[in-house]
């Protein structure tokens, strides 16, 4: 019998997330039905969305995680029991929702077959993953990015950050970064090839994310809000896109806390846009055909910090809402 | 010689037009050069966009009013003297600039040929003028609008929102109009067809509103920004949009008010954006083929405030800006 050791949400998180929201525990794995697998995981990618899966108040968020079931996450994993010919017995997939677990069931609407061997297992969690194809579908589809476009970046150092970074790079767009300390925007202008770097812990930011943007702000990629995004805000150019995909920063404070005034939606024309992955996911194809080779060029990194043991998750995931580490993490099973 | 009488920027405006912001003067009327013609105005259409031109702060705004230039408006009118054969004496025009005055010069670049043996001129500035279009272009080509979606209109008694609500219910919409006071709600749901108007001056006017739209909002005209929209925006269903087309609770208090919180952009991927007329311009033809027959049929009604003499168009315009009129507010020289 396979054992299933998995962590569970015990209760609804308020907040950020403490250690008796979470429950480990070791459950027989499930039998798969027709047409489903059985997937074993090797490596799983923690999100900010599921955070807001396991919170009390999830502000109109359409998706839930219950309580009893596994933390939300995306998975890499191999398939230890097929019912289904195109997902064979020993086929590398991605699952969109494989969860803090060893193991689960799956079928062709939530796994999709990886070649590990262009591009490992973590990588696909990372640049080639949800974070990646986020960045993507958030700038190239949903934004339009265009070749010379001013393109901001917050959370830039982070996993759907450091992606974006370096696409609008490799699409000739001038790249602003914002990231939180001297170190990650070193690393953000050093390594990912931002054009500048803004340091939001700095009292100067404001006036320095103005001065780097002397023309304003074409498109705008807020993974934070608040005042990251209220300093982007008056900087928007007169027919400039807002691309909401992250707002970690009212996770906690839906209820409370503004926005900037809508004035300049009119006057100047502006798009704001929530972007959830799966709205575009039918495209997922289309993004591996076009970053994976760039990744094998070496146009474009990976960036992510690996974890060890699913034990270890509650408190990698923590960390991460913190803002502690560069890239997606990654936990290893 | 032509003598032409018009109203000029004396002062930049701060707040509510006054009196001493404007100024009214006869200069001889300018001689078309080549290309252009020389066209008498009929009437002129007033328009919130004149306020935000001959502000001293446009917050962004690109177009401006400069003093010793006349107010901003469209304006209906002949041709009286041309350098161009496709618009030769004679030719009944709309002006998107002819702006306060009795006569002014124009082009192909901003007139357009009307036919009012089919319409009257103050429908041309209303129903089928830039309100019309602007509420056209805001629900159906960037609202893409769809049958069975609720749509709720604020101003809903105005120029833009009068027209939108009826367009709206014509593709088979449900539709909530707001607007201030029992008397303009009354004439919303009895003479312009929506489903349902709610009264922003009441105190249950958010309770209201909610219970009017059990299943959310799919697309919302906003017109007003402020108070009203804080009513509506908890109310968008997920993967509804917002129409900017309007923000004149705004235009005065921009740097000062704030707006809602932007989580539930990302939450429930909400699209939100700014209109302008003059970013759809190039399918104004389409608009009025469209347009022109359902109200021949009668299926749409024009809605205008007339006013008569260029002289009262201050306190008009000052009326207009105060929600004392239903539809557009036209004023006959």
């Amino acid at each position: 019998m396979r054992l299933n050791r998995r962590i569970v949400l015990a209760r609804r998180a308020r907040g950020i997330p403490q250690d008796d929201d979470f429950h480990l525990e070791e459950v027989p794995a499930e039998e798969p039905g027709d047409g489903e697998v059985l997937v074993r995981h090797s490596h799983i990618g923690l999100a900010p969305a599921g955070w807001i899966r396991m919170s009390e108040e999830t502000g109109g968020y359409p998706l839930r995680t219950e309580v009893g079931s596994a933390i939300y996450s995306a998975a890499v994993g191999e398939v230890v029991v097929s019912h289904d010919p195109e997902l064979p017995v020993g086929t590398t997939t991605i699952s969109i929702d494989g969860g803090w677990q060893s193991y689960a069931i799956g079928d062709r609407s939530s796994l999709t077959a990886v070649d590990t061997s262009r591009a490992a297992a973590p990588v696909w969690l990372g640049l080639l993953g949800i974070s990646g194809f986020t960045a993507y579908a958030a700038l190239r589809w949903a934004g339009a990015a265009k070749v010379g476009d001013v393109i901001v970046v917050s959370s830039a150092a982070g996993a759907v950050g450091s992606a974006a970074v370096q696409f609008a790079k490799g699409w000739g767009c001038r790249v602003i970064g914002i990231a939180g300390g001297p170190e990650k925007c070193h690393f953000v202008t050093e390594k990912l090839g931002a054009d500048e770097c803004l340091d939001y812990t700095s009292p100067q930011f404001a006036d320095r994310l103005a001065l780097a943007c002397p023309a304003g702000v074409d498109l705008y990629l807020d993974n934070v809000g608040g005042p990251v995004r209220d300093a982007v805000w008056p900087l928007m150019a007169p027919g400039g896109a807002v691309m909401v995909c992250g707002q970690i920063n009212e996770y906690s404070t839906a209820a409370d806390s503004g926005g900037p005034n809508w004035y300049p939606i009119m006057a100047k024309t502006l798009r704001l846009q929530g972007i959830n992955w799966s709205q575009y996911w039918d495209r997922y194809p289309e993004f591996v055909a076009a970053v994976l080779p760039a990744l094998e060029a070496g146009t474009v990194r990976p960036l992510e910090h690996l974890v060890s043991g699913l034990e270890n998750a509650p408190a990698a995931f923590r960390g991460l809402l913190e803002g502690k580490y560069l890239g997606k993490v990654v936990v290893e099973l």
